[in-house]
């Protein structure tokens, strides 16, 4: 069993503003995506994340986004390729540089909001992400939706891609999720959610709305970080895989080519 | 002889907004301080501009700055320490990926404007540039105002210094310049400017504005890209200098040591 | 015969950056479409290219966009409605403050780049940008496309519109614009684009690349300020009209009803 | 006995990122300095702010500050005194449009953070935002530190002035506050601080740290809103007023010739 990885959003204050509690959910997480200044996250308290995670041996992850700090990344823009590869690069850069500073490295790629429901969907624009990534480095690997065409197009570029599903999100039998507008889109029940992820790492299935068996192949799961509860929800979900035996870790920790390049 | 440095601000434009020639530019100089994003520079600028540099073999360096795009990182602000250190670390961090993305290297650090003249007094600010230089890669230059409390914090901490004078601008007899505000801030005269230069690099000397004669140890000339005239100034310099049969070159492109880093 | 209302976007330089010829385009134009900070212009500029405009007598109008200072106003995006009312409330609020304390008023609204085309299409967008003038002032007028959405949105919300047609841009057989990505798209010929101009004003029709005559009922033509050639093309257009004997004023200026609430 | 104005700042949310709790904050104060989008708040939330302190009456006051988000308006900036005119006009019109268009006005300029400190000491821009505040509407008043240089300024411009103190904040035997890296410079007890304000409304006096009695003209108070406890030692200073029968109310609420212009 190789067990799964639980990934979280992180650095995502900005100045004045603090969100979300990343010393807490560095504790049950064992991937941390960290922002990269276009959604949120000023430097020093980027800075002051990757530390955190380094301290606790977290893997490191660059979450870069559209260039959108009043909508916190989350709305859909049109953003040329050449663009967009650049805004990519530049912030996976920038985070780069202060892991490294850290004495630790950043190790992958996951786009944040709306720029990874678009990528998930627009061949395009998950190019352009792809691109930066290779340009910057092709060991790095990406986060993409298990499923997504993000995943195939960073596959097919050689890139090395952990799969991810939401466990706290309900799916459609086509194996996307139901959009936040509809009922039945996000689970707030801890035992539930627990219940899922194990099912996921154990069986490798996930059942949809109307009840159909998803076969999802995905390495690593969401736990949500600045809603009300969602720190016991994530502790919750940890405990039950623990209670599992399930293993909770990076599938880039058990990777020695990756980490030689450290 | 070791002939001396030309070294010019680069990458300033900001979306759909254009400033300075800096491919022709890059014909003149031998050291480029490409903007970091925080006073000017969105990343596609700065991905062109680091692929301009490397192909003609200008040496690149970070040119990061207080984050102040309205004011183009001209104003002086009070910025505490760890904000500082992180927001230069975040800076030359995405330079430095930009530069690698592009087959070279970030080689040294000049701040810029407000910045610049803050920490050449500063001692407190000088020293959170220099950490945040340090933490990303102690081998990493810094191009400092010669004579500058940031060129002594700078070279206490152990990093190599670029000293660097202004040939087109007037100095007081105290080897600090004359403030715009004051008549003989500023020659225009390309003729006499030249000659500044010459006199820099073959005997170390510049005549201050009252004609005291001051030594001073420079490694690099700024020439400035930004004002009418600026290009017409940098090639009669580059010129003068080449009829006087003296080397332009930077001091990084004879440092073995700092090459093997690459 | 009522005229040709000629309209321009200005105040678009922002900080250190510099775009268009302001003064120069007030000596031509009669209606100033000035930006509002959102995708360019900052406070300063705003104040004195409104000046400046109070100072001709060219009547001032706001230009708010999308806030995407990095992408110019000219990428889509996906804006909630609320979001985009109190964007456009803000925006105009703040022109029209910078207006009234220069001794002029902000007469209309037309929105800028990616905004403009979104609501040209658009009804529920159209309706959002329609609500926020309308509670700012129902007596604004909106300058918008001739035969688009948001002109419909705008009259049907009792709002006075000026109907605006492109003489530099080939029209479809529909009375679309001819995309940018296809031949036929600007034109580039001052005589031609005068020809079509006093053509719009004398007959109200326009000639589509493929021949056909369209109806087009325009009360404004845009000028284009920030190409190479913008004010040589302005100037032959304006010379055009006066040598037709045809009014070059906005249909704000006949507007009493209007000019009563200053 | 005219009673005693309660002030607390208001609208320093921005896109994701919560501040205060404004609405149960406007149950307390009788007026609303309310951010204008350069430290802090965004178009939506300046919105609904205003239209919440208009639905209670809570007296609208306008808090611009400098162009920091990051910093959220606390670093000192060296702003030039056009600059920091129009940057002043630009954001109480923004204010009053939101104002107007929710059915009241902005009726007072309260400077935020670095800007509050700075003009409290410097009489140059000091007068760059009483011109702005001129330039816009001259019966506006401005909310100034009791005994401030900016006080004195907007006075000798003949600006209407409310006088503001810091019952929280320990004072210097010459009336300047305890800086925030001394001892005593914050106070938390609510019912020293209640204590405070009686005897400031009841008498005119507040004792500094070493026990001297000053002499302080103050219409308003400040209530903190962003910290922890801020709600409750809000309401416990109300209550306390209360109890003496001291009026909490805005000295502008008491002005018909104010009122006039609405």
């Amino acid at each position: 069993m190789t067990g799964i990885d639980l990934n979280s959003d992180m650095g995502e204050s900005f100045g004045r503003w603090s969100l979300g509690d990343d010393d807490a959910m560095l504790d049950i997480v064992t991937s941390a995506n960290i922002a990269c200044g276009f959604h949120a996250g000023d430097p020093i308290g980027l800075v002051r994340t990757v530390q955190a995670a380094a301290e606790r041996g977290v893997v490191v992850g660059a979450h870069p986004a559209y260039r959108d700090l009043s909508g916190f990344g989350r709305r859909a823009m049109d953003v040329a390729s050449p663009e967009l590869t650049a805004d990519v690069l530049y912030q996976i850069s920038a985070l780069d540089g202060i892991a490294r500073s850290a004495g630790t490295h950043m190790r992958y790629v996951k786009p944040h909001g709306a720029l990874y429901n678009r990528i998930a969907v627009d061949p395009i624009q998950a190019a352009a992400v792809v691109e930066a990534i290779q340009e910057f480095d092709g060991d790095i690997a990406v986060m993409a939706l298990a499923g997504s065409v993000f995943a195939q197009v960073a596959r097919d570029a050689g890139l090395r891609v952990i799969a991810e599903a939401f466990a706290d999100r309900g799916y459609r039998p086509d194996a996307t999720l139901v959009s936040r507008r509809e009922p039945g889109a996000v689970l707030n029940d801890a035992d539930a959610v627990g219940e899922r992820i194990v099912r996921l790492a154990e069986e490798g299935t996930l059942i949809a709305v109307d009840g159909t068996v998803l076969h999802l192949d995905a390495d690593s799961v969401c736990v949500h970080s600045d809603s009300p509860g969602a720190l016991a929800m994530a502790r919750s979900v940890r405990d039950r895989l623990q209670a599992a035996d399930i293993p909770v870790r990076s599938p880039l920790d058990v990777a020695p080519a990756a980490e030689a390049r450290a």
